[in-house]
C-alpha cells in the first residue's frame, strides 16, 4: 500500500510508493526501457492494460477489444490504490495515511503517432468528454477531495509511453499548489469582490500583448508572470469554477482552441515535450465562487529544474510578450 | 533591465529577462553550446569573467590572475542587475518592480574536473567561507531581503558550465518556497513551542531509519516526506537561524559531512546531476527563533517534472527509508 506523507514544515502531502521501491540501478536503465517498441495502448493489445472503465466505441464493438476511439483504464502502475480506508495516523511527529485514490489513464486515440496538433478536433473533444465523464463518476466517492487531470507528452516531460494519453488522479488531499491558487484567488476576491481570473481575461483581451489565440468561449495567453518560456494558460471567458460543468458548445470551442494552440506550439517550438494540467476546483468546498477553472500548458524547453523546485524562485529567459508574439504570428 | 513580476493568483515573484530574451531557436542549440570546450572558469582565463569580488589566494597572487584557490565573480549573464532603484509599480491589475539584485558565481576550485567527492575537505570549507563572506557583504545592502545560495551540478540539473561552481542571488523579495517554509516553521513553533527542525533532528537520530550520516555538529537524513528519490537534507544539530552565524568548527564539520554525503551519492548513484540549496533565514525579519537553517540536496534521477510543478503533488518511487539505507551502507 502506497503512503501519503505530510512534510511537517511545508504541510505538503507526498505519495511514497512503498511497494515497488525504485532502486539506484533502476534509474540508469530508464532510457533503455522506452525503446522496447511494444505499445500496450495500441489497438489489439487491450489485454495488456487493466479492463477499461470507459470507452467510446462508435461502432458498438465489445469491451477490451479493438474498435474504440478512446479508452480509459486504471493505471497498471497506479501511484494510489483504490481499495481500503485512509487510516490517518501519526508516526512520531509526522502524519501519514494510506495511499488511497484512483489513478486512471485516458488512451486518447488508437493512432500511436497522433498529437493534439495532428488529431482532429473531434478526437480532442472526446478526450475532454472522457475527463468530464470520469470526474462525474469519481467525485461520487466521498474519500476524494480533488481530481488532478494532466497530460505529460514526451519523455523529457515525464511520459513513460509515447502513445498519446492523459491521466486522472483522484486524491484524498488537496495538492499544495491547488490549495495555494485557491487561497490566492479567494484573497483577491475578498479584497476586490471580483474573480482574479476574470480580471486577467479582461486585461489580456484589452491589451492584446500577451494574447496567443481566442475564440467565442476561450482565450489562450502567456501569463504576466510566466515561470517558463512559452508557458500558456487557456481560460474560459465566462466565469465557472468547475471544468465538468462546461456545456457541449464549450467543449467544442475548447477542443478547437487546444488544437490551434498545439499547432502554433508545434510550429514555433518544433514539437516540444510538454505538460498540460487542468486547474479545477476541489470537490467538496462550500464556497467556490472565487475560482475559475483553467488549463496550464508548459513546454519543457530548459533543463533548469531543481533550483526552482528548491526555492520557488523562477528565472524566465523569454518575456511572455515575446513568446505570445511568436505563437500569435505563427501561420497555422 | 530585468523585471520582477508578481503572479496575481499565487503571489509568486518571477524574474523576467527582458533584455536577452531567448527566442525559440535558442532552445534547440543549447546542447551544442556545452561542447565548445573552452572554460572561462579555468586558471588563465580570469579575464573572461567580470573582475572578482573575492578570492582566496594563499600565495598572495594579484587579483584576476592565476594562483587562486577560489574566486567569486559577478555572473556575466546576471539574472538581476545591481544598479538602480526598485521602482515598484502597477501594470494594470499586475505588480512589478525593477529586477534589482546581485548574482554572483563562486568558482570553487581551479580544477575543472573536481567534484565535492574528489575535492579535499579544505576546498569545500573554502566554499562555505566564501558563502559566509559574501553573505556578510551583501546583507549590508538595504534593498535585499534574501540571499539564495545554491549549486547546480550537471547539465540535467541546470548547470551551463561544467567547472565546479555555485551561485548566490541576492533578491529584493523573499522567494515563495522560502516564505512557505518560514511560515510553516513559525506555525509549528507557535503551536508546539519547539523548532520543527530540532524535532526532526531528534526523531531521526533516535529512529535511525532515515539517517544517512552524521558527525558532531551535523546530520544528513532522507526527509520523511521526500519529494524525490534520494533527496537528502543536512541539518545542524544545534538550533541556529542563520548559516552565516556558524562557528569555525561547524564549517569544518559541515565540509566533512558534505564530502562524506557526496562520496556516498557518487558511489550509490554513479555521480548524478544534482541541486544543492541552502535554506537560510531571510535578512530582515525581527523574529527568527522558529527557523533552523539547513541544506537540501536533490539528485536529479527522474524526468518527472512539469506535472509536479503544476500541481505541487509529488510521487516518489523510492521510499526515503530505502534511499537512506543505500546511502548509509555505502562503503566510503
Amino acid at each position: 500500500m502506497p503512503e501519503l506523507r505530510k512534510d511537517p514544515v511545508s504541510s505538503r502531502w507526498v505519495i511514497i510508493s512503498t511497494e515497488r521501491g525504485r532502486r539506484p540501478s533502476d534509474f540508469g536503465t530508464e532510457r533503455e526501457r522506452e525503446r522496447v517498441g511494444f505499445c500496450p495502448f495500441c489497438p489489439g493489445n487491450e489485454d495488456k492494460t487493466p479492463p477499461e472503465v470507459l470507452a467510446y466505441r462508435p461502432n458498438g464493438s465489445g469491451p477490451n477489444a479493438p474498435g474504440w476511439n478512446l479508452r480509459v483504464v486504471p493505471n497498471k502502475f497506479a501511484a494510489l490504490q483504490i481499495e481500503g480506508d485512509l487510516n490517518r495516523q501519526g508516526d512520531g511527529m509526522y502524519d501519514k495515511m494510506n495511499g488511497i485514490g484512483a489513478h486512471e489513464v485516458v488512451i486518447e486515440t488508437p493512432e500511436h503517432g497522433d498529437t493534439f496538433a495532428s488529431m482532429g478536433e473531434q478526437r480532442i473533444e472526446d478526450v475532454l468528454w472522457a475527463f468530464h465523464d470520469r470526474v462525474l463518476d469519481l467525485r461520487k466517492d466521498p474519500r476524494f477531495k480533488y481530481i488532478l487531470i494532466f497530460k505529460n507528452a514526451g519523455r523529457a516531460a515525464g511520459a513513460s509511453l509515447e502513445h498519446p494519453h492523459s491521466q486522472l488522479i483522484a486524491t484524498p488531499i488537496i495538492p499544495k499548489r491547488v490549495r495555494e491558487e485557491w487561497d490566492g484567488a479567494k484573497e483577491y476576491y475578498n479584497y476586490k469582490e471580483r474573480c482574479v481570473f476574470c480580471d486577467i481575461v479582461r486585461q489580456e483581451m484589452s491589451q492584446e500583448i500577451r494574447l496567443i489565440s481566442e475564440n467565442d468561449s476561450f482565450v489562450a495567453l502567456a501569463p504576466y508572470a510566466s515561470r517558463f518560456p512559452f508557458e500558456t494558460w487557456i481560460l474560459p471567458k465566462a466565469h465557472d469554477p468547475f471544468f465538468e460543468d462546461a456545456q457541449k458548445h464549450e467543449y467544442v470551442q475548447l477542443s478547437k482552441l487546444l488544437r490551434d494552440v498545439s499547432l502554433r506550439t508545434e510550429k514555433v517550438l518544433l514539437n516540444p515535450p510538454y505538460n498540460l494540467i487542468i486547474h479545477n476546483s476541489p470537490l467538496r468546498e462550500s464556497d467556490t465562487r472565487h475560482f475559475h477553472w483553467h488549463i496550464e500548458l508548459m513546454p519543457k524547453l530548459t533543463h533548469v529544474a531543481g533550483f526552482e523546485w528548491g526555492s520557488g524562485f523562477y528565472i524566465n529567459p523569454t518575456p511572455p510578450e515575446e513568446a505570445a508574439k511568436y505563437l500569435r504570428d505563427a501561420k497555422v
